[in-house]
Order: C-alpha cells, then sequence, then structure tokens
C-alpha cells in the first residue's frame, strides 16, 4: 500500500449499522402507525431493498442527479403500503422525521479508534451514496471525524458509476493508485479498482443481522483483507 | 438570529491570514531565484491580486469551472516575471509545492477556541472560493473543525454568485435564512445577504498587514458585528 495518501469509506454496512439503526428508528413510528406487528428490522431490509433500483434511475441516466435524503424519501412512500401504512394519512413532517433516521445511524464499535488512528496518517473521507447532509450529520452524532465530506453528491455521481470514484480522487488531487477504497462489499470494491484505486476489504458479517452476510468474505485479493477498523489501522501503519 | 442552524465562513482573510503565511513561503523561494530583494508581503499582494480577475472569467461563463488551486497555479506563473523570475526556468515541482502555500496558512489566533465552541450548536463549514483539496489540507495542518467542506468546488460557483450561497443552503437541506455567512468582507456579506443569508462580519483590520484595511468597518447594518470569533460564539449563544 506504499504510496496511498487517502482512504476513502463505503459507509452504510461499513462504517455504520444502518439495519439497526433504521431499525430502532422506525420501531415507535410503526407502532404509532398501526403497524407494531411488522418487524422494525424487516422494514429496514424493506427500505433498503429499494436503495439500489432507485440509484439506477440516475446511474442508467434516465434521471438527473438527486441526492439520496430525496430517494430514501420516495422510497419510504414506496413501501409503506407493503407494512399497511398508508404514507397520504402520515404528516408529511413525521414522515420527513423517519427519513431522517439514515442520518442518524451508530457506527460499529471499533470505527471510532480505528479512524482516530488513520486520520493522523492519512486524509479520511466517506466515499458514499449517502448525500452531504446526511453524512454531515452522521458525523456530528456519532462523532466520526472525516477530514472532509466527499461521495456521490459532490462528484455527482452513484457509486458503482466509475465517475463517482475517479472524480473523489481528482477533487483529492490524487491518482487513482494513491486512494484506497474501504469497504465491506466486494462489488464496492470491484468497481473501486477497475478504476485503479487500492482496494481494503472489512468483514462485517453482521450488517444483515446475526443470520447472514451477502459479503461474508473478500471474493478477491484485495490489497487489504481485516476483520475490522483496528486491523486497518495496523496494516496501514497508523 | 433566531432558527440560524449552519454558519458558513469565508476563509481567506476571515479565518486565516493569507498574507503572511504566503508571505512566510514565498521567501525562501525567491531567496533562491535571486529575487530576495523583493518584499515576500508584496509578492504575496501580487498573486492575490490576479484572484478576482481569474475567477471572473469563470463567473461570466468564459470559462468553464476549474478549481482554485488551477487558478493559482496560473496566476504565479502570470506574477513571477514581475519580480524577476522567469517561471519556465523553475522545476514545475517548485512551482506545485509553493502554489501549495494557499494549503499551509496559519488561523488567526482566536478562530480555533471560537469554531469549538460554535461548533457545539452549529454546523460549521466553510464557503470559501478555495477547492475542497486547499481547505482540507489548511483545516487537517491547522485543527479546523468543520462539518464538512463546502464552498466553490461543492458548488460549481464562485463567490459572489448567488449559486455558491443558494447551492451551498440547498445541500445543508436549509433555507437561505437558517445559515448565516460570517466574513470579513462586506461584499461578499453584500452577496450572501442578497441571497437570503443572514449575515456576521468579523473585523480583520490586519488582512493586509497593519498599515490598511480594504474593509476597515462593517458598511451595512449587519445581523452581528464582532471583533472576533470569540465574541460571535458568545452572540451566537455558543
Amino acid at each position: 500500500m506504499n504510496g496511498v495518501k487517502a482512504l476513502v469509506f463505503d459507509v452504510f454496512g461499513t462504517v455504520v449499522d444502518w439495519r439497526a439503526g433504521v431499525a430502532r428508528e422506525a420501531a415507535e413510528f410503526l407502532q404509532r402507525h398501526g403497524a407494531g406487528g411488522v418487524d422494525p428490522a424487516a422494514f429496514a431490509d424493506l427500505w433498503r431493498a429499494r436503495y439500489q433500483p432507485a440509484m439506477e434511475e440516475v446511474r442508467s441516466g434516465r434521471r438527473p442527479f438527486v441526492r439520496l435524503d430525496v430517494l430514501h424519501r420516495e422510497n419510504l412512500e414506496v413501501i409503506l403500503p407493503d407494512v399497511g401504512v398508508d404514507p397520504s394519512h402520515v404528516p408529511a413532517s413525521e414522515l420527513d422525521a423517519l427519513n431522517r433516521a439514515w442520518h442518524r445511524l451508530d457506527p460499529w464499535p471499533d470505527v471510532l479508534a480505528g479512524l482516530a488512528r488513520l486520520k493522523t496518517h492519512y486524509i479520511i473521507a466517506p466515499l458514499s451514496n449517502g448525500n452531504v447532509l446526511l453524512m454531515l450529520n452522521m458525523a456530528k452524532r456519532a462523532g466520526l471525524p472525516w477530514d472532509a465530506i466527499l461521495g456521490a453528491e459532490v462528484a455527482q455521481a452513484y457509486k458503482p458509476a466509475p465517475e463517482a470514484y475517479l472524480r473523489t480522487a481528482d477533487i483529492l488531487g490524487l491518482e487513482p493508485g494513491e486512494v484506497c477504497m474501504v469497504a465491506a462489499h466486494n462489488s464496492d470494491l470491484d468497481a473501486a479498482s477497475a478504476c485503479g484505486l487500492r482496494t481494503a476489504f472489512v468483514a462485517r458479517p453482521l450488517e444483515y443481522g446475526s443470520g447472514s452476510s451477502r459479503d461474508p468474505v473478500a471474493e478477491r485479493d484485495w490489497d487489504v483483507i481485516v476483520a475490522d477498523f483496528a486491523e486497518l489501522a495496523t496494516r496501514m501503519g497508523a
């Protein structure tokens, strides 16, 4: 990993536990709207399942770039009927508040200490599909010590589109090979690698709960493969 | 200032002492290239004098958006002959290094403590014409605790174009009136105010050295008028 000057991070799943956070925020909402029998974690999964298709509308060019807060909000109205809630009967302010659940996610336990070490040696920034405000609010609440908020909104492109990675490296004034993408998802690292970025895989076996993981292991010989951010910091000499 | 949720800051002159910083970095360069008789502060002024005309090329639409690092680098090659240095005789790596002087500027003495107080109550971010990398490197070196790096490069517009202010508020998910522009320059606050932002004037009488100031006093009845960031934090209830 010689020559790496910046580490950029996938966030949902890699840095924060989106499923537990969204479930926590959704539980009370569901109760209040007569859907108390719905498993809040299943509701989080349902919401998340709309994530890639919504971004694909933008990636395909069928729709101009819109930030993730907007897509999340639209997706929320799409899925609420699936759990028996009619969104037209819920005040917009309540839907907005639930939509901000994505701004209030907790990092995995190893994250803060690992990032603090990495920050002393590298530029650290999110390269997430989350928008700037989402990442900012999350960081401020959780204490994530990012040097800057980069990602889809700044690049005006959603991962895994190459522009998301290449524009981020360009903004940092770096060659792609001087930037390392850190992610718990093999597909993200595939795309970053194809753009010339270095790659670090962090296992997050609990992303989808204890029963299953969609990325249980590194599927390729990534530059670094670690169990958590503490090991990542050690491997990066930080 | 009820309802203000974010403070966005002009940086060159308001947060950092660009003149002393650039002079400090230029002194050795000038010495090395046979221009030891040139006053480094006058050299900084000469460089800075090209700042607005270069951005005006972008604001006018005559040139697509390019980041400030690029404009600074071009301006450097323009002014070096004025101090008797032929830039074609200087290695590009040395010119690049001097150009990064703008990344290594020191904050005014009251800044760090004031920002630390403000950060606990508000979103704080630069709204500078400096690009993301410049602001990031400056913040990392000086310990500026920004919540995000916003400004011209993210908005793809140079102040005082309205888009610079309005897109920044939009990225923050805020109405213009929920954002306060903090600057030592009346013209910046004029433009922000015209976009509906709130305004805070901070006097920086030493921006151009001890002899003169281009903005010695607030020229309008800005929402807040203060002597430094400590007073700003107090006035903002932070």
